[in-house]
């Protein structure tokens, strides 16, 4: 069973919803709840429905069953988000009804359709367990627009919802006068942890982590333990932490293990130290790479003197390994950042501001060959056809280079090989030298053919023949070693990759394909 | 603290390795183990050792305390596997020492290390444990090279220390009769889980999902679900999942509820049902998706009768988002797949395999852009100067219809637009004409400027400044709509974009760039 969203606009008169419900229950449906109001004598209906039936032949069912009514079914997610959203555009205290049926990102997928005034009109409306979820996702311009609506009362007592490194979170978005309001309002001792998390940036390990776990003294006793875990409620709660009398990380218990000991035995005898603990400065990429590396579901966060801080669940890290992934989606597409807002809301400013230094900076660089090219008009006058290869061969170069990138990117992601080994390296440049040799002389060939075939000219052929050749394996070289010199320098190899190989390329192919044809097909 | 690799080559006499653990505990070193042996009158030794010591510095240190010493310090991980590999590649025999003191994939990342007859010695060596996590990764190439040096009796006992879902992962990669074999030894209540997984694609829902989790019957007590979860390990262990008399999934329990609950209180009361189950046959990335949006910590895997299969716990799919994630780089990368070896062990001939395909169907589709160039020999001809300027012009499209992919994949990959919606992709499609513009404009300036400074001819800046703007909007619109187009088609949206887009703006570089200098600069 899959939850849908059908929505109904139709000429209002008795007998519509009943229509409605007949038709879904005859196909198999069940339903979950139906909200509707009247628009300018027409009936608007939004159900909410669990059922197996395919959305085109329920919308269809529908409409023959209820003449002039448009039907739009989708399943409930993303696909469904523009229908809600014509729903509550209209009546937007209709919010109040759905936010109990609808799930947080369902409904907010909805309501950031909306026209921003009608958005801001819907916050305050919402319960603070509602806004508590909306503000979790920390998108820094929702966070603008919810604080810019809700009053900070309001605020504080959503925020009192979440717990602690989700409102370290976002506090930072806000400004300073309501950051000094809300950690007032909040609880003495959630105020002390959310301090806590706060003295460490956001995307390092001290960001991510969760204080909200049981901790207790080596020599506590399994009953006091079960005890503190079942009075409060944790967010990491299938673990107690076992620290010593200087609150240095000493070991972690699993509840199974709780469960199946003695009352009284001390958690000292009980206490597993994981492989590793991380430094809370750690960046969270790193520490995704070492959670997945030794499988490790809870990560002790210890400073440099050993004091445990806190924990970070691997769940937690989904969303980490997430971000990291549309980050490099972004970079290796030659966008400088992740953008910051959603596209609907992006304005286009924003867009062109995320767009156009990259552009730019390539643009400037890319003009270089330009000019290069730009010497041998003369070569250019005289043997034109040559031109006409440019692009292909320069083509090809780039695409060589950043294949070699993404096979190195992924080989230092993966650990296979260390850019801090010179074995590593020496062993990487020449398995990339043959790879690349191998692939220059199948092009070299196919290129000798095809450049004879267009061009009827041997020399030229031969030209373009061993431009590919040099240049395929001077770009897989390039594409190969830019990431471990990224990586080196502390860089993201993704970043600076793809841009710089194009460029290099594209400036090699001028220089070296120019000076062939000059010399090979006109002696000069 | 962080653990280190320490390894020495000196020259062999008594005195070495105290000189050695001297040098490390002055300087605040602590020695987990140490193992060592001679070669040729030469000393080897190999430390592990728990410091916050500088890399460089005890390496240097060392060597001071120990003349014609070679000392190499590394921090444990990726980077201390070539050291590890060293060491053992002249005592094979020596891992059954190490295999006690470093994690699996440590280890295992040094025996890849090694040249494969050494590695074809290792493997027998192994204790079952380790060889069992050793497969548990399921490259297959290391499959097939422990399957090749280990009798099946001793593969099978590595086999059962694996959970059902980590056995199924494996059998598909082992030749037919060694699964028989296999499958055979297996205790029946395992055999009988690992068949049931078998029936689905291990990139599947049902391929990922665990069976290892307490189920009971909603009529069942707290009391007696808590016995179960206690007497046997379980994979997920901090739910209990119930079903009704049907084996139909009914809904979840969480440990600590258990704990807080009445023994005798009837489960039935106190399930709590998901907001989503996923059938067995959902793609891996899809229920990714599904688990971050709705924050789920544990996926209930269900037929389309609702009879309850597994569990997909959340800490499983950070190696699905890890793996989809160097799946997208190697795609927008121009890899036709995620390689299937290490890059270590891959051969030239598989590497070739990997690239090439790809790189001869971008060749062919350019050459396409070859041929319309050559059509117009006789402009550039008469305008050499004008050539210089077309690869410029190719990548600025090129890189804006890349901008324009990424931000769209991203888009969908978040659903925060949907390729099935038809007011999405109207909205999508003008706004990213409106920014497209923009970035045209400015580019049609700077372009404008700069190709008369080089040109001196204003004709020709004219038609390069023209082309951009044309060409920068096109390829924006391209780029943008290709992903909305493999999504609706069932593609990666990744695989498809970056090599069309680069080949329909050259191509239309071509044509608009060279019918533009034709008429405005030549008059023809």
């Amino acid at each position: 069973m899959t939850r849908q969203v059908v929505f109904i606009e139709a000429l209002d008169r008795p007998g519509v919803l009943s229509a409605v419900t007949n038709t879904i229950h005859r196909m198999g449906g069940n339903i979950v709840t139906s909200v509707g109001y009247r628009l300018n004598g027409h009936a608007r209906l939004l159900l909410l429905i669990d059922s197996n039936i395919e959305e085109a032949k329920l919308a269809e069912a529908i409409e023959e069953n209820l003449e002039d009514a448009d039907v739009y079914v989708a399943e409930m997610g993303p696909t469904a988000a523009p229908l809600i959203a014509e729903f509550i555009k209209e009546r937007p205290g209709i919010v109040t009804v759905l936010e109990h049926y609808l799930d947080p990102p369902d409904l907010l997928d909805a309501i950031m359709r909306l026209p921003n005034d009608v958005r801001m009109k819907i916050y305050p409306m919402l319960s603070p367990r509602t806004l508590a979820l909306f503000l979790a996702e920390a998108e820094e311009d929702l966070v603008k627009e919810i604080v810019a609506s809700v009053n900070p009362k309001e605020l504080a007592k959503a925020l009192e919802e979440l717990d602690a490194d989700e409102i370290a979170d976002i506090l930072p978005l806000l400004p300073e006068h309501m950051q000094r309001i809300i950690l007032q309002s909040l609880p003495s001792e959630k105020r002390s942890e959310v301090a806590k998390l706060l003295k460490y940036p956001p995307e390092s390990a001290g960001g991510i982590m969760t204080t909200s776990v049981p901790v207790l003294q080596k020599e506590s006793t399994v009953q006091e333990a079960l005890q503190k875990l079942l009075k409060e409620e944790y967010y990491v709660k299938d673990i107690v932490v076992v620290v010593d009398n200087s609150k240095r990380f000493y070991g972690i218990v699993p509840i199974d293990e709780l469960l199946r000991a003695k009352p009284t035995e001390k958690l000292e005898r009980l206490a597993r130290k994981p492989p590793v603990t991380v430094d809370p400065y750690e960046d969270q990429e790193e520490v995704a790479k070492i959670m997945l590396r030794y499988e490790i579901r809870r990560l002790p966060v210890a400073d440099d003197k050993g004091i445990f801080l806190g924990i970070i669940p691997i769940e937690d890290v989904t969303y980490v390994l997430a971000e990291e992934a549309a980050e490099d989606v972004a970079k290796l597409g030659g966008l400088a950042e992740r953008p910051k807002e959603r596209y609907l809301q992006a304005s286009i400013r924003e867009l062109v501001k995320l767009r156009l230094p990259w552009l730019l900076l390539i643009y400037i660089i890319e003009s270089v060959t330009a000019s290069i090219l730009k010497q041998y008009e003369e070569t250019i006058e005289r043997i034109a056809v040559a031109a006409a290869f440019i692009p292909l061969i320069m083509d090809t170069g780039g695409n060589v280079g950043s294949q070699a990138s993404s096979t190195i990117i992924r080989a230092l992601a993966l650990g296979e090989i260390s850019e801090r080994s010179k074995g590593d390296i020496v062993y990487t440049v020449l398995k990339e030298l043959v790879t690349a040799s191998t692939i220059g002389v199948v092009f070299a060939l196919i290129g000798l053919g095809f450049a004879y075939v267009v061009s009827n000219s041997l020399e030229l052929a031969i030209s373009i023949s061993l431009t590919l050749f040099i240049v395929i394996v001077f770009s897989d070289i390039v594409g190969a070693s830019l990431p471990i010199i990224a990586r080196r320098l502390g860089f993201d190899p993704a970043t600076l990759s793809a841009p710089f190989v194009t460029t290099v390329v594209d400036v090699s192919v001028a220089v070296i394909y120019m000076t062939l044809v000059s010399k090979l097909v006109l002696g000069l």
